[in-house]
């Protein structure tokens, strides 16, 4: 079967949306753009999609690429301080000429709403609730969630260690009281571990890693990420030649925006709430 | 093997004592005692005896154990910001009239060489080598140094998912590219994993969970912690049972003390130094 993961993200977006109706004023995001290449372009498109959508106001800064990165961090600093601005994000991939880490570092971790400050990063282990999500690992959880999954009990294999998703998502699911393997690349007979998981999510950017013949019976696999080989996109799993009814599997191509964009805008909310 | 966890503590006091050799101001670790237990000054004598052994200044503050939560919270916010003072731990447990989280979270983290306050807590995720140590976690993996291993390529298993020891280990191993599977005591046929294990750390407080027969050939046991039945105490490994020819474990009878308060010193040099 494959996993209906839009109608998870749907379900998400109109719970916001009913909380915003019942808000005096409505959460603000904002989008600072300097780079727009097209894949920015598009990104920026979803995010005002969805945030039109859910009623929460969304409002992009355009800068001129060659601006300096002091003029930068000074708009941060205004970002930071002004109260009418609930959450915002600074559209990666940045010019050369700034210091992508120095950016990230700037942003006041309760406004971060996509989860890239070090505080926010390593606030997963701890898990917080009233606190803002990892975007990427909440919406697997959701996912997960949204499949009956009773964590206990369950035996979860995660082949990678980003600090972006496989940790995060490691660490939230130790917290689940799942059973966490955690692997990547060094990994020794991975497949030793694959085939005793419920649930294999990978994120480990190696074309087509995980087979069939890898996997148990009934086990659910959630692939997070793709290469681009040759102007071809492979993702890590081989869904193609995974047996859909053996297996609960994310579709691919259909790739994780409509769930990322939707803790992002869930954040937004949370940052809006947090504040009063 | 049983393996020789003093010498690996004297080692890490020996490299402290020479470095504070060579400061000009030695840094201090106070106490703060609230609570005068027996055992509670046996911790507290041990912390001196290694203090003085490092040349690290170690004062104590001996307060009456029906202090005011208010009152004690005081005398915490003028450590904080006294700057002869490099780092402090309350040692607990606390009377019953004081919750010891609003005293733990009141801590300055950058001078709270215990590990207990929630930030320094979550800074093991994303691990940054100039941030105080999670005492316990960080004593584990350098008794694994101090046996040659090499984390790429290592199966750990770690039995137990605690705010102070599974959570961080795992964390701190797999930021080492161990391959890590983290375990609690709902997981299922848990010898699935302990036998595939290169290593075991366990610390889930059940007497004598781990035996002999759960292990793979040449094997770690690092055990942790244990629990007092009928005033008898029982590890959470049958080290009495576990064949020393084919696995090096850590030696019960002798417990963590060496170690811990070692990290615990070396936490206060750290501290000393990032204040300068």
């Amino acid at each position: 079967m494959l996993i209906d993961w839009t109608s998870v993200a749907l379900h998400i977006y109109d719970k916001i949306k009913a909380k915003v109706a019942n808000m005096d004023t409505k959460p603000t995001l904002w989008a600072i753009l300097v780079w727009n290449s097209p894949a920015s372009l598009r990104y920026i498109k979803q995010k005002r999609k969805w945030a039109d959508y859910t009623w929460v106001n969304f409002k992009l800064l355009e800068l001129d690429a060659d601006i300096s990165e002091k003029k930068l961090l000074k708009k941060i600093e205004k970002f930071n301080e002004d109260d009418d601005i609930s959450g915002y994000i600074v559209q990666l991939p940045l010019p050369k000429h700034i210091d992508e880490n120095n950016i990230i570092n700037a942003i006041k971790p309760e406004k971060d709403v996509d989860w890239f400050h070090p505080i926010n990063q390593w606030k997963v282990l701890i898990w917080d609730k009233s606190w803002l999500e990892p975007c990427t690992p909440a919406w697997i959880i959701k996912i997960l969630k949204s499949l009956d999954i009773e964590f206990h009990w369950q035996i979860v294999c995660v082949i990678g260690r980003s600090n972006i998703v496989g940790k995060p998502v490691s660490a939230l699911l130790i917290n689940e009281w799942a059973t966490v393997i955690t692997c990547n690349s060094s990994t020794p007979n991975i497949s030793d571990f694959t085939k005793k998981a419920d649930i294999v999510i990978i994120a480990v950017w190696k074309p087509e890693l995980l087979k069939e013949n890898m996997l148990k019976k009934w086990s659910i696999v959630i692939d997070v990420w793709f290469t681009v080989v040759d102007e071809k996109i492979y993702w890590d799993a081989d869904t193609a030649n995974i047996d859909k009814a053996w297996h609960r599997v994310t579709p691919v191509p259909g790739w994780v925006w409509p769930l990322t964009v939707a803790i992002l805008i869930k954040n937004t909310l949370k940052a809006a709430k947090n504040k009063n």
